[in-house]
């Protein structure tokens, strides 16, 4: 502490994280997030590679300017209209008082630890899964519990995730339906098993479902049922925002409630609000896109079954895909051939988004070489 | 707990907040927040009565269009442009590295208490002072040290905020300059003796600066010799824009390392970091409304004194007046005229914002016939 201590201009550029009075248990960390390189196939950090077209530019644009007049005022804190826009888009019987929306499905997550979890309280979660369940939780100060995804391509039964829930007792449980980084969706009676025996809250993170192969059911089916059940949201997906930072969740209007007590006031700007409602408005032609990312996805699964790797099934628009005795040489081999995948998940995968079918070619072309397949 | 647990469509309506396994300090608490009612003169959340110009409108909508030809790609996590621009605006020889922005300054407060607060350590203001510190202290498990402002016009001396660091040793102090509810900024002094006795950080809440009066400086003439004390400001208030939630602060590059292991990756959206340095492009014709709202203020005061008002000395875009036997009958009489002030601050004052001279007037028309003078 002694070198954070007030003193003259000197010696004060010495002075780092470690001489602040830092929570503790951050100590020695490390900042969130994928490096943000300037490469010509970016392929790591699950981007839709649809821009919006020019027409919801424009339309965004509109709305701005028209909004813009009214921006020395705070915004709506309870988003009622983009929240009525959401339920709609969501359907299954769903209203503004049951869906909630914030600066990206971080914060919605980062909400729900803030009034569920905290100190003395446990968030549980299957690895490999979202990174960012452990770090909002590690922020929010609720202890988190890592337990192994032991089924086929990394799956999860109702059993193993039940007894998981029995041994631990954890005051918020994630399940992530398509799972990040893995790929494949939950059979939902493994959701509706652990919703039965949870404790407490139990979060279904679905920020990739729009992306799931047919007949794939989600949660939100299950919200009726379940006051403790979460559903949460992104439109940085399948909507192709993840420049405007817009999560959400589906839940009993209790929960909703709850969230209040936490949220920040106003933590919506009236600028957010417009453009995602905006964006709600171009669904059918956003959700088209989707439609062909997800053809573009099983058809990279069969080449690369077709090329002898391992691929685990994927309900998102990525792949995970192995097996690398060194996945940092084949990761940098990729960047040198300018796609940039990225190295997470099992020891030996890699996971690789879905892009457009030119970038999707440079991407077999890299890998066919840095593999010399 | 009980009436929680899953259970078919009948029981669950009736499924209140009470019945969720909420964190036990947050458990019959009320959300924070102003009334959001629609009246033709609203002068209680402090919002600046100057609607962005036409002009200014044009530059975001265009800003907005071209962004969003990128939004499917995730912003600039370091918002490296808009902390640039913001550096540039604020002066004193800052830099981006010791800049940060978030989602209004509630959230650039958050991630001071997520990262320097939290479970075991306290954080102390003094009182009456912006009721938003205890509200993100609880939120982020923060012991709040609420402390008595003892001077006059609720002023603050250095020897009795030293007295209150030393006694209480917290681990974040807040101070308020120019305070919310009361006005008047801290003497230069008092934040130079708290900062060069803080055993921690020390955060100086700078939302109205730009209202101060002539000659008042401002504490981001202390960072070079404080390495632990970080000046906050926001864009809500001078730069009209309460509705686009862009807050910001500067400090240590050292603390704005730290915020990086709390902040949430990508919190600040591309479309917001646009709309800000955009409006930080039309500083000046913004900053020429402070001026014509300063002068507002400063009659405004005159105006309440000659009537026999007890006012608090401002150096923000408010003014504390009273005293009223019932504050809330006083209250209730100026919202039935359509004028709505915020009951907030010490028992017997309420609160107006400074508006447009229209606005000013409906406010002293209807304050003389609320209280028969």
């Amino acid at each position: 502490m002694s070198a954070a201590g007030p003193q003259g201009g000197g010696d004060r550029d010495r002075i780092g994280v470690e001489d602040l009075p830092l929570r503790e248990d951050l100590r020695g960390r490390s900042p969130y997030g994928a490096p943000q390189l300037d490469v010509p196939v970016a392929l790591n950090t699950n981007e839709n590679p649809y821009a919006p077209s020019p027409e919801l530019a424009a339309a965004l644009a509109r709305n701005v300017e028209q909004t813009a007049a009214g921006l020395n005022r705070y915004p709506d804190r309870d988003a009622t209209r983009l929240r009525a826009a959401l339920a709609d888009y969501l359907g299954h019987g769903l209203d503004p008082g049951r869906v909630w929306a914030a600066n990206g499905s971080n914060e919605v997550l980062q909400q729900i630890l803030q009034a569920f979890g905290g100190p003395g309280r446990t968030a549980l979660g299957f690895e490999p899964s979202y990174s960012m369940h452990p770090v909002i939780s590690r922020v929010t100060c609720t202890d988190w519990v890592p337990v192994d995804r032991t089924g086929t391509d990394f799956g999860l039964d109702a059993g193993a995730a039940v007894d998981a829930v029995h041994r631990h007792r954890p005051d918020v449980v994630f399940l992530t339906s398509p799972n990040n980084p893995t790929g494949a969706s939950l059979p939902l009676e493994t959701v509706a098993a652990v919703a039965a025996a949870a404790p407490g809250m139990v979060v279904v993170d679905e920020a990739y479902a729009e992306f799931r192969r047919e007949g794939t059911p989600s949660a939100l089916t299950l919200l009726a049922e379940h006051p403790r059940l979460i559903v949460s949201r992104t439109m940085s997906k399948a909507f192709a925002l993840a420049g405007a930072r817009v999560g959400y969740l589906a839940a009993h209007p209790a929960v909703v409630d709850a969230l209040q007590l936490v949220r920040l006031p106003y933590h919506l700007s009236a600028i957010t609000q417009v453009v995602a409602a905006t964006a709600l408005e171009f669904a059918d032609e956003l959700l088209g896109q989707v439609k062909q990312l997800r053809q573009e996805r099983d058809s990279l699964v069969e080449w690369l079954r077709g090329h002898g790797f391992a691929v685990a099934a994927s309900d998102a628009n990525f792949v995970l895909f192995g097996d690398f005795a060194d996945r940092s040489a084949v990761w940098r081999g990729m960047l040198e051939r300018g796609v940039l995948v990225r190295e997470v998940g099992p020891p030996h995968t890699l996971r690789v988004t879905v892009g457009t079918p030119e970038e999707m070619s440079a991407f077999r072309t890299a890998l066919l070489e840095v593999t010399a397949r």
